[in-house]
């Protein structure tokens, strides 16, 4: 193989791809990064051996051919490079020679033949979603779903697509992060509904390399992988099996307090009442609401604070208390200028979502301290 | 004690003393920021036993008095409170109450008795110098002190003044900084010298609060202490004990090679190589230079790079190896558009200099392979 690739071109390919080799590969061909040439250049492909991420980049090919080189020193040498033309030629004897300017890099390579083959699915159920889209809900949900192994479907997302809306889930048994877009999706009828449980370290690497604008990403699903299109990156993983948690049947319709707050202002004393929240035993933020503002409290030996904040209320008073950083994660994540919180008691989940519409719903559990 | 602070006053000032703090202080009060109001103001002090912070800050004073409050979490808290004027009132139970705006905290504060007092030099040995032109010269030595305490000496850097000459010199055996401010300094007699070794941590502190102006920083020494005053800040501090290393017996006056080499060049590629040193056992950088040019190379079992670079050159050629992190350390901290290496031979130290004066001296080890 030998080919000419700008500087430029080459890190951008190497830095969507080495996304997917592993803290600690489990042979050594996965420490690597496939090099295969095409008519206009060639593919980079990285695997983990459950997700695997390859992308394009343009090259001039003076010698067709397939390579691996060592993925995370070759990424590091060329964001060192100078901008301009790199040459990438591997001789007879297996190794690679790097030039660029007066740069010169030698690498043994690795053999192609034991880098696993990327899983291309192309009879499956298909749906598009716009990438900014996407990386938006990915962003707003991931923190939620659980980080320990012991319920490993909870380790991932559900996405879940109707005729007329995708949503994203994320749960861990404390509190649940929905995300909803609406759009016209096809499926084989109007009955029909695509689960599909994706891994959160899939959904966190893509969300990194997604675009920020409305180009899509098409998925293709079947019932044990996903295969995902976007601009010239292709995705390909494992979804994780087992039945996902019937999350409508947690979510609360009704309601006996509706709190309307300022998300600036109800972030900010979150923020600070978290610091003494850190300091006490238990992290814990007390809300007290009345009919005129809401009280955030926290306390520990060193001493207490308390935030008061404006609010719109109906129904009657409520006193309940958080884990301060369930609270806050969601909070954080709300961008709407105004948001709605829900309760029931101070011993049943508490409903956040928008002042109107029905973009996003998060849910907390209250710590019983009354 | 009562005073009403401006928050972005307030946070300045801790943001200053809480650098005195130790990680995990000896006593509870040494947490502590210690408030004595003043006239029109008050000042803020901390300490972890050797090095003392204090700095004063405007504040309207209801009710003089003096108190000791937690000073991370204290920090942490002004940092997120909105701007404007922050009320802090301490009350008969010796409870702070903190409020500003609609967010109120209490905190219990530690007696001022048990704060160590500041101890103010008065008669000493003085020493001014711009702000600005010391935080560079700790900035361009501090990297080349030694870190363990094996040699409790050289963990500081020692301050040198002369008539003519400041100068900052840290080394730890392997290399060495040396960097020199030329003004009249006014000692007892042109025959004085003042030597002083100021312990690492208190320099590094030091050059993060000290401004990027000419503003003077003023010294008094004795024999086991130094006091410093610049703008409202003052700090105290123990000298290091014992004898500095006599570095001038170090520095070669004679080379048999001397090169001059463009720094970004070579910065450049010392980044590159240092990769492949990496991968290698002993982080080893090879130069081979001829009359025509300078080639830096390094080699791991992965493969091997090669540099190549323009210079201009007086005497022989030379081969030499240096350990890839010192080289670089140097090259790093030179901010000259060009420099000088000059050799001796591949076993003697060599010293990297301005091309033109002597503003500063660095002196690297090679490692014997050849």
């Amino acid at each position: 193989m030998y080919i000419h690739v700008n500087s430029h071109d080459l890190l951008e390919g190497l830095n969507y791809v080495t996304r997917a080799i592993a803290p600690r590969p489990a042979k050594p061909v996965l420490e690597g990064v496939l090099f295969e040439t095409t008519e206009t250049g060639a593919f980079l492909t990285c695997t983990d051996g459950t997700l695997t991420i390859r992308t394009e980049i343009e090259a001039q090919v003076e010698k067709a051919g397939q390579t691996v080189l060592p993925g995370k020193l070759l990424t590091e040498l060329v964001r060192k490079l100078p901008q301009g033309v790199v040459d990438i030629n591997v001789n007879e004897k297996n190794i690679a020679i790097i030039k660029c300017i007066s740069s010169r890099t030698s690498l043994t390579c690795m053999a192609p033949i034991d880098f696993p083959l990327m899983q291309v699915l192309e009879n499956g159920q298909l749906v598009n979603l716009p990438q900014n889209i996407f990386r938006e809900m990915i962003q707003k949900v991931i923190f939620a779903i659980a980080t320990d192994e012991s319920r490993q479907i909870l380790t991932g997302c559900l996405l879940e697509v109707t005729p007329g809306e995708a949503r994203l889930v994320g749960l861990d048994g404390f509190r649940l992060a929905l995300q909803r877009y609406s759009d016209t999706f096809v499926l084989p009828d109007e009955t029909t509904k695509l689960q599909a449980v994706i891994p959160g370290k899939v959904l966190s690497e893509m969300s990194k390399i997604l675009s920020d604008d409305e180009s899509p990403i098409e998925f293709t699903f079947d019932k044990t992988r996903l295969f995902a299109k976007f601009g010239k990156t292709c995705i390909s993983s494992v979804l994780l099996a087992g039945e996902y948690i019937n999350y409508k049947q947690i979510l609360p319709t009704d309601w006996k307090t509706r709190v309307k707050v300022n998300r600036n202002e109800l972030n900010d004393a979150i923020d600070r009442a978290s610091l003494m929240a850190r300091e006490g035993k238990n992290n814990l933020i007390k809300l007290h609401i009345t009919s005129n503002d809401m009280t955030l409290s926290s306390n520990a030996e060193l001493g207490d604070m308390q935030e008061t904040i404006a609010i719109q209320i109906e129904g009657g008073e409520m006193d309940i208390a958080f884990n301060a950083r369930y609270l806050s994660d969601v909070i954080r994540n709300i961008s709407d200028e105004e948001l709605c919180m829900r309760f029931n008691s101070n011993v049943s989940p508490c409903v956040i979502c928008p002042s109107e519409g029905e973009k996003f719903t998060y849910l907390v559990l209250p710590v019983r301290v009354f």
